[in-house]
This record gives C-alpha cells, structure tokens and sequence, in this order.
C-alpha cells in the first residue's frame, strides 16, 4: 500500500517550469508561493534567473535542499528527462499536468506513459497525474494545483477529500466551496497512483469527514474496495458521481480517461453494500458533498423531520416531496403541538410541514419558541426550513438565523437543513454564518429532498449489518462450458439447495424399473449438455402419471430431441418429481470481470424481463443483505401473502440466497454463470427448491 | 365569459387605504404610482390630505374621475361597504388584499366572502382576491401589485402570463424574471374570478407567449378545459405545477384555500391531453417558463439535439442524462464531422456530444466554425451548451456569447439553450444578453435536461391528434346501483364490444333446451345483481363440457349462492361461450367529479395492481389516442409478439378502448364505473372481446 501522507503534505517543492508568464508555470508558482511552505519552495526554469521576484534555479541539482516533491510545469516531451533525475536526487513526489500521453490515444502518447510509470518505479516515486491539475490541501495550506487555491482565512480542520477523473469537476468542486474543502486531487491518467488509492488515503484520514469523487471507472476492485470498507467502518460518508452509464456515455468516457467503464447496475450493486451515496448530477454531488462536510459527524439520530416554510404553496409542495422521496414528516406531539398554536396566529394549523405565515417572523421569540418546540419534540430528529437568502435578505431572514446562532448557541439546536425553492443570487456572508454553526444551504427545490433522503439512507445505513469483502476477481477466460441440468442440480443440491428428486435413465428399460419405487406425478427431460433450451426443443414433457405414459413420453423426447439438434448427445432422460405450487422466482449469479461474482433475484418469467424488477448484489450475501434485495423487488408483495393467498416462505428463499452466494463466492476463478429458474417458493415453513439449475464455468 | 381586459389594463385606479407608513398601502400605491397611468392614480385615506406628496381623497366619491378599479389596501372588515361603494359609483374591477375570509375556515369569514361575491354581482364588478399579492401587467406598466413591480427598462411585448393560488410564488416568478413575465396575478381566495378565468385571458392574449399556473386545485373544469383548448389551438405553450398529490399535501392543500384537491393522476391525464407541461417543483416551473418565453414561439423544428461541453467528465455525463430524459443526439453528418475535425485539437472526436476541450475557447473564428458545422447538420434542430456564465466570466465564456451574437446577427442561430452543471452566482448582464437573442439559460444540472425534454414532449404534440373537448361534469349522486354481468354485456355490446355469446335460464329445464342449440365448452354463472364477486360466491363454473355436467353444475351453484348470501336475488343461470385464449387486460371507465368519465387500460391481473402499469385518459378517446394509451403500458410488449407469441390485434383493442370511451362521455351523467375485466386481445385479425364486465350507474 502507498503512503499517500508526504505527497498530500510534502515538506519542501519544487516548480519546474516556473514562470511570470500567465499560464500554467506562472498559476502553479503563484498557488504554491501561497502556501505554508512557500519558504521551501524553490522555482526552477533553465531560461530564467528571477522569476516573480524570486530568485530561479536553473536545475533541481542546484536546489539548496533536497525536496520531497517536484511539480512539472513542462510539456510531455520533456516529463520524463525530469522525472528521471529527480529520481535520482531521491525526490519521492511528483506532479504533473502536462498532457500527451495515453488520453491521446496515440502509440507515442502510450509509451511516454509506460516510461514514466516505469521510471516511477524504479525510484520508488509516487506521481499525479499527468493530464490533470494537481493537488490541494487546505488543511496544511498547501498548493500544488493549476488555478488559484482559494484558501479560506483559517486552515481548513476537517471537510471535504475530493477526487476526479476530471479536472474541469475536481476545480469546481473547490470553486462552489473553497472553504471546506480539505484536500483535492485531480487523478489524470493516474499513470501512478489512482483514484482508489487516494480515496483510501481519504478514509485513513482524520481531516477528511467526507469522501467526494467523480467516477468514470474503477481500475483496482481490490483497493477501491479497500477504500470503501475503511470509510464505512468509519463512518465517513462517501459520495460518488459516476459518469458513462449510458452507451454514448460510457464512449465518451473510454476517450477521456483509459479506464473500462464497469456496468453502471452492478457498479451501483456494490456502492449500495458500503453505505455509498450514488448521485445522480454534479450539482447533486457537491452539494450532498457540501452537506456531510458542514454537519461534519453531527448527523440526526433518526430520521423524523420537522418542517416549516413560509408559504401555504411551499408548505404543500414540501409535504409532496418529502412523500415523493420517502421522508418521514411525524405528527407533532400533543405538548409541541400546544406550544407552536401558542404562537403561531390563530388560524394556522400546527401540522407538519407548518406554515406559520410570513408574518409571524417579525417576532423573534415566538419564533424561538415555535423552533424550540420542535426541536424538543421527541419523534424529531431534524429540522427542515424552506429559506433562499437571497442577496437582499428579507426580515425573516434575519430573523431566522439570528433564532439559529442563539439556539446554537445554548446547545439546542438539532441538525437543520435550509432548502430553497428557487435558484437565486444569495446572500453568501448569511450562508456562510449558518455554515459555520452546522447548518447546510441545501441545493434547489427538488434536489433538496432528493439530498435529506441521500442522507437519511446514510445514517439507516449500519456497516455490521453487511459482508464487507469481495469474492475477489475472477477467472476472465473467455471460453465457457456449460453443466449439464443434473450436474448443475448435483453442484447446488451439495450446498444445500433443495432440487426435485430426480433420477437418470439412459434406457426405457431402466425408466420402468426405477420408476416402480418412484411416486407420480413425474416430469421427464432430456439429459444433454448440449441442449439448454430444452422446451424448445420437445425435451420436456410435464404432469406424467404412469409407467406407459412415462415409456411413451420418453419415445417423443428422443425423438423430438434428435430431430431439433442431430448432433447433441443424447445421455438418456431425466425424471423428476413434480414440486408442489409456489411462487416462482429467479435467483442468478454473473460473474463480473471487476467485482466478482455478483447475485441476482427477481420475481419469475415477464416480471424480471418487461419490468426489470430484479434486486443485485455481490457475492457473498448474509441474510440481513438477502432480505433486503428480496424486500426491495417491487413484487415481493407476492411472496407475503397477496390478495389472501398464503404467505410464503421468505426465510427459506433467503437462505438459499446466502448459499448459491456462498457457492459462487468460493468458487468464483471456476464460475461464470448459475441460473436457477424458476426457484420455487412453498407456503411458509414449506420451504424452497429449485426446480432448473444451469451452471457455466469458465472452461 | 368574463372580459378581464380592464381588470389588466385599467386606464384609471383608486387606492383606498393610500398611506406613508411602510406596508401594504405604501407598497400598492408606490406600485401604482410607477405605472403608465400614474397621472390617473388616485389615492384615497379618510384621515389624510396629502400621501407620497400627492392629494389624499378622502372617499370614492370625491375624485375627479370615475375610475375603472378599485384597488383596497383596508382590512377585510371595512372591505364589503367599499365594495358596495365602488359598485354604486359605476367602478367595474376592484382588487382586495386583506386576508380574514374563507381561508381562516371561520363562519364570519365564509359570510364576508359570500356577502363579497354578492356585492360584485350585483353590480357587476370583477374582482381579484381576496386574501392575495394583486396583479401587475408590464405590456402597458400597470401594477396594482403589494410589491414592487420591478418594471423593466422597456415594456414587455410577449413574455409569461403567470398566474398563482400562492401569492409567494406568484411574486417569485415575477422575482426572478421580471423583465419577462408579462402579466401575473395573484389569485388569492377567488371570490370572483378564478384561476382559470384568468388563463383563458391569457391563452386569448397576444402578448402572452407562455401561461404558467401554480395550481392548487380547479373550481370550474369546464373553463379551465376551454384554457387548455384555447392555448393549445394557439400552440401556447402551458406550464403546470400542481401541489396537494400527496396525502400531507392535499391537507395543506385544503387548509390554503378552499378548493378540492382533485386526483393527481387524473389531472396529469387530462393536461397530457391538452398538450400542458406539468413540473415537479417550482424551480422546474420557473425555468421552464422562461425557456418558453425567451424563445418566444421559435420552437425547434425537431428533436435532434447537438451538445458541446468543456471537459470530457460533463461530456460524458450529457450522453448519460441525454439518455435518461429520452433526448435524442443524431450522429453528426460526414460534412458535419470533416468541419469540426478540422477545427478541433487532433485528439478529439468529432461525436455527439462533443468536448473540444477548454483550450480551444481562445480561437473565436475556429469555435464560430464549430458551432456554425453544427448548426447546419440536417439531423440537428437545437443546440445545448454546457455553461455557467459565472459572476467573472472566463475567456471561453466571452467566447461563446461573441460568436452566438455573430451567428444570431448573421441569421444563422438555432434554437440554442445553456446547461449549467453547477448552481452558481451567475453574471446577470451576460445571461440577459443572450437572453436579448433568444437563447435560455435553464436551471442547473438534470433539471435542464428534463426542462429539454419539457421541451421535446411540447413541440412532438399536435393537437389536432386529440379530442379537445370534455364529456361535462357528471352527476354526482352518491347513490350508485350495478347492473347485473347480463346487463351490463348487454349495453357494452350495443355499443358494438364483443361479448361471449350467452343466455340466461331461471330452470334447469330451460336450460336443457337452450342448451341443445348452443356449443360446448361453456362457462356458467350465476345471475344476480347482488353478486358482485361470483366466484367467492362459488357462482361459477369453468369448462362445462355436456348438458348432464351442466345440470349438476345448475344445482351446485344455486345452493352455494344461496349458502353465501341468503337474502341474495337468484335470477337464474347465465350460460356462456368459453372464449379463447388470449393476453388479458382490464378496461375501465370512473366518472371524476370535476373532469367526468377517465378511460382507464392496463394488463390484467397483478401488473395493474403490483406495477400500477396502468394509463389514463378522459374520455372520449379517438384510435390515436387510444393507441398512445396502450402503447404507454410498460406490459405493452406483451401484446406486440413477446417471446415468439402472436401479435395481439391491437387495433381492435384500442377500437375497443374508443367505443367504450365514447359510451361513458355520452352516458356521463348516468355512468359511475365500467370495468370489463379481463378483455381478451386474440391473435391480429381475430378481434376482442370482454370475457366480463361490470357496469355502476347513479341511482
């Protein structure tokens, strides 16, 4: 594992193509002269002596000390001749902007990129980049990044790491708030060190109280999942943006960095087993960032919102989002319900959401009272305001955050957000004096509601509830077998998964005879590794009920079954018992290049395929996990009881969950694919089994 | 129909309750005073000579003029014999803030508001509010607004007709775009003139290029279908945001105003057939409105859309929402494509969405070619810009704005829109200047992109596809009566539904002899109309094969009836045609209250119930719309040939659809519900026909 901490936090710099020149060599010496170290920052350009003001080197092994970290400011072809001797010179960090290498995708662009990572190496150096802007970190005030730093006043304690695969993200990311942001790292081409790897850095690290990072692919499963269980196990909010879901986007990604974009579903699958906040647009992004940054740890204990707005119009729409998003609105207790008419004027209602008029903002203590009341109110965990502060700021304004500084200030209040209906110019003194009392300006309308239920799936989010590990990468052959129907049963039927009694006869002879100590009704297959589809190929026949009908179906199958495929091996005929009624799902495993083996479990036949209502998840689940994917498909309501047919065995299908991904888990370098279809789910206590099993394994 | 044009436009106005302390009276008549007509503003106070340096009436009945309004900024006691005053003095308009009327749910507001209404009917007199902001008109700079009115420099000549049951958000409109809202008004209490009078003005009124409606509930569904019809004949674009869906909502909903909060689904369904863009919050609302009101009718002629971002990680995300919203980005031409190659940096691609990257925002004449390419493609109808236009503009932003006033003044702008990734203090000179050549800035994120598919779902609607007129209000008797299944089939198939052939026998004689003439496989079931649920009752019998089994069956049913509801009615036995198999869906009719018989289709059994995948429409329907509905349905693939099945006769079912549409609007005052479930759709050519159906009329 690399230690991030001197290239984050580097002692002495320095600047390699130093400029007074506007661009890039004059942008990176202006941010780095203003930082902490700017004492041992040294600016090198072969062509100058001074450069803004200070005296210049002419080469790093003219420096006065050896640093701990050279920034290149030169263009591609030279990189490398630089990187090299400061290798040399023992400088263990290196940044570099310039671009012209793998992104181009060109054959010298790549070779460029295999030499500096070659050269990294060999000197035991840690790079960014090349093709990014750099790093920032606010905590130590230190800048190593292509546009201005933006430092705040005082040193940033704790606040957001952030990390893209872009640099024009990562800069705005910095830019829309400059002042909680604790370190930045724009990835680049990660020649060297990668996105997981500074997300790891991240969630090791104590100034960080919030990891944001923009996404267009994963590289190393094995860090990134690193990085994930160790903020989870933190509880450090993650919040990721990935781009390239769609088809046009996943081409666009490919031509801007070299990674492979993994399938957006399965991607999601993993995300959601370490507690990840997935958003859906940058502005969604940063301002959940911006959230978990300025709450920093004091999240609500529950999830019960109080809400007030200061229209009966916004007051409403607050009531539909918070429906529309699953945001619990509890009823006032009877004594906060008394306090709040006690002030609020007489025709109001003292419901949740409350709109206790415009009006009644020019009194400040009833405000207080009416804000008090429903912090203390024991089924509130947090509090909700629908304010803009706009750049002229309006009575209730004030007096809104003078009530929050006090209540603040007396220890009372609870984690509030403000919510705006509307884009607007506002206020940045008022915001940012809220900010630093813990409370969030959320981002507009919708996207507010959207951002509280981005956190009240954070703080219901319990890490010791899930299986924090990976079966780890798979085989990645291309070439598959698939078993046959009975080799499948055999395999799942070992791990305990119940399979219909079932025999093999190769000859009607041995049907008759094994059939005498067999009980009807049956139904009989084909026996063929090399017919899958065995419907459709006449291979089937269901509901036999005797001896002769059994020794005539048999006839029909072989027959049918030859004339579908004339060269698939015929082994004989499969006979099995008929499972009682049930609900039938499918339960399957796909095996993914990155993250392994991965679940899936849907409602059985047109429901998983024309309404895609299927839950996933990597391998292995635990119980609590199985449950939750059960519970999350739109037609579990199925499987407990609908319409007054008898609830179904939920336990059981669960267990068998945990099982086929145990199964799949352990054996994930020899598994493809497992398609158990239908499993059959019996009334409760009944039990389950499947009825069909297929498994692919990587030949 | 009302005439509303001197309510907008009054060539005179009183401002009673005229006054130099700051509040209402002040407000108004500041407001008043900055208008076009200021010289035949009239203030009035009892108690004062001069306001703002100008005569104070002290009674209506001084002034020099009869003015044309009356605008009363007196509390809701003193506001009746105002009235009454006005009405005596010939005033025709009147404009009442005061709060204090029905809203408070109080006895003695109710009567205040109903004595209101009285006095402005006898004399004739229209009246805005009370319990509202008033109402500006910036086409002839008239406010009679409590604000300020924020005239622009230059009157409005087109822009938003904006029209509120919220005075907050009627004021935020107006707030956050005041150079273009032509028109708004508050709507308050309606005592008088209601919101859907007031978007009838709009919709006949030339200055109004967009009506946006924040809707709490509709009191007069004929009107607002005659506002719809109006606008959408006009092809003027109507923006919706209705509040009250959800259960919490609708409460706060009732408790703001007095209207019902009708049926979100069924509001939805009735707007998507007028062609009405339905917002999900208010900055959706806002924005989208705008949008409308800067293009100003020069509507893309299609939906193909060309983008350009600054960065590949924007890039990458447009192709993604693109493809979430359903937007559509053609790949360019070859001429489209060797233009861009030529001007971009070599390592870029000439796609849709392009990222020519940042750099090249310094060569104006480059990006003006660029952009021009783009314009020409024949598959291109719009063009998309990710920008923020920040505060300090960036070179590349000065870029853009230059060239697209070029390309404007040269003729050669298509209809352009700006996407802004973050939400921003933005620079208001430059988002006006591009807003002075027709091009929006939308609001942040994936709310632009789903304002563009706004957009695309306004210019693909026709309205000359659809039935533009309602069945009328039904009636609303509580008591309702259900046909027997015999009476009901008989109605449906008078309207030319097919129905399984049947026939009723009240003895097992009877039906011998009927059924010597009839083929088997039949379906009995018992006859009775109060029955609903037949097979609870065990009062029916599948697959009856000989006239023996029939009898036996006869018998079997009559006593298990009798057993499951003694005082039941027992007509007899309905005997009927087995038809054949074929995919199931339900059709339906329920009367609303307000927007009369909604058609209701969707696949039968649990996929209406455990996927809601169900469509709405009022009715009458015509095929296209019929089809529209069908094709709606998630399931709709099961009727087009799934997985090697027949494809269903489609037409015939959305025949169906039109039929029983069209008996529901014709019988509207009789019909309470239809259901005909299931429907059976057969093979293409081979029809439909109802296995069932249910009818319930008004008593």
């Amino acid at each position: 594992m690399k230690d991030l901490g001197l290239l984050f936090a580097p002692r002495s710099v320095a600047v390699v193509g130093a400029s007074d020149k506007p661009g890039m060599g004059r942008g990176v010496s202006e941010g780095a002269l203003q930082s902490s170290i700017a004492d041992h920052v040294y600016l090198v350009n072969i062509k100058r002596d001074i450069v803004l003001g200070r005296k210049c080197y002419h080469a790093l092994s003219e420096l006065p000390e050896a640093v701990d970290t050279v920034v290149l400011c030169v263009n591609s072809g030279l990189v490398n001749d630089y990187l090299e001797e400061a290798g040399r010179l023992g400088i263990k960090n290196a940044v570099v902007y310039a671009s012209g290498f793998s992104e181009e995708g060109s054959e010298e662009g790549r070779r460029l990129e295999r030499e500096m990572h070659d050269i990294c190496e060999r000197h035991n150096m840690l790079l960014v980049g090349p093709n990014c802007v750099g790093l920032y970190n606010k905590v130590d005030r230190i800048s190593l990044y292509a546009t201005e730093p933006l430092f705040p006043e005082k040193n940033v304690q704790r606040g957001i790491g952030a990390v893209a695969h872009s640099g024009y993200i990562n800069s705005n990311l910095m830019r829309t708030m400059p002042d909680i942001c604790a370190y930045g790292v724009s990835v680049g081409n990660a020649a060297v060190c990668s996105l997981e790897e500074y997300m790891l850095y991240y969630a090791e690290n104590e100034h960080v109280n919030c990891i944001a990072a923009y996404v267009e692919g994963i590289k190393d499963a094995a860090v990134f999942e690193q990085a994930l269980r160790a903020a989870a196990e933190r509880r450090k909010p993650v919040v990721i943006m990935k781009s390239g879901r769609s088809k046009k986007g996943s081409a666009a990604a490919a031509s801007h960095t070299g990674n492979l974009a993994g399938d957006y579903a399965t991607f999601e699958a993993l995300l959601r087993r370490y507690g990840v906040i997935v958003t859906d647009s940058l502005e969604e992004f940063n301002s959940t960032a911006r959230m978990f940054a300025v709450l920093d740890g004091k999240y609500p204990s529950g999830v019960g919102i109080g809400a007030v707005n200061f229209s009966g119009g916004e007051n409403t729409i607050c009531a539909d989002m918070c429906e529309r998003f699953g945001l619990e609105l509890p009823t006032y207790e009877e004594a906060t319900r008394e306090t709040v008419k006690s002030v609020i004027p007489a025709f109001s209602t003292a419901r949740n959401p409350l709109d206790p008029t415009t009006e009644m903002f020019s009194e400040h203590d009833k405000v207080k009272t009416m804000f008090e009341a429903i912090f203390n109110d024991s089924g509130i965990d947090m509090f909700v305001l629908g304010l803009e502060l706009p750049a002229q700021l309006a009575m209730k304004d004030r007096t809104c955050i003078s009530v929050f500084k006090e209540l603040h200030a007396e220890g009372k209040l609870i984690p509030t957000f403000l919510v705006p209906s509307f884009e607007k110019t506002r206020d940045a003194a008022a915001v940012k004096e809220l900010q630093d009392i813990g409370i969030p300006m959320l981002s507009v309308g919708e996207l507010a509601y959207k951002i509280l239920a981005n956190l009240t799936a954070f703080i219901s989010y319990d890490h010791s509830n899930h299986t924090l590990s990976l079966a780890g990468a798979p085989c990645v052959s291309e070439q598959t077998t698939a078993l046959s129907e009975s080799d499948s049963k055999a395999e799942i039927s070992a791990r305990g998964v119940r399979v219909p009694g079932q025999f093999k006869a190769s000859t009607k002879a041995e049907l008759r005879e094994k059939l005498s100590s067999f009980s009807f009704p049956v139904v009989l297959k084909i026996d063929s590794p090399d017919i899958l589809h065995k419907t459709e190929a006449g291979g089937v026949k269901l509901g036999i009920g005797s001896i002769e009908e059994a020794e005539s179906a048999f006839d029909g199958i072989m027959a049918s079954c030859r004339a579908f495929s004339p060269d698939a091996r015929l082994d004989g005929i499969l006979v099995q018992e008929m499972l009682p009624e049930g609900v039938e799902m499918i339960v399957g495993v796909k095996n993914d290049r990155q993250y392994g083996p991965m679940l899936l479990c849907g409602m059985g036949g047109i429901f998983v395929e024309v309404f895609r209502d299927a839950a996933l998840a990597p391998c292995p689940v635990n119980m609590f996990e199985a449950r939750e994917m059960v519970n999350s498909l739109k037609s579990s309501k199925l499987l407990y009881g609908y319409r007054g047919s008898a609830e179904c065995d939920v336990d059981a299908l669960c267990e068998l969950l945990v099982k086929v991904s145990e199964y799949a888990a352990e054996n994930s370098s020899e598994i493809c694919e497992i398609d158990l279809n239908p499993v059959r789910v019996f009334p409760k206590g009944r039990g389950v089994a499947a009825a069909d099993a297929l498994i692919v394994k990587y030949a």
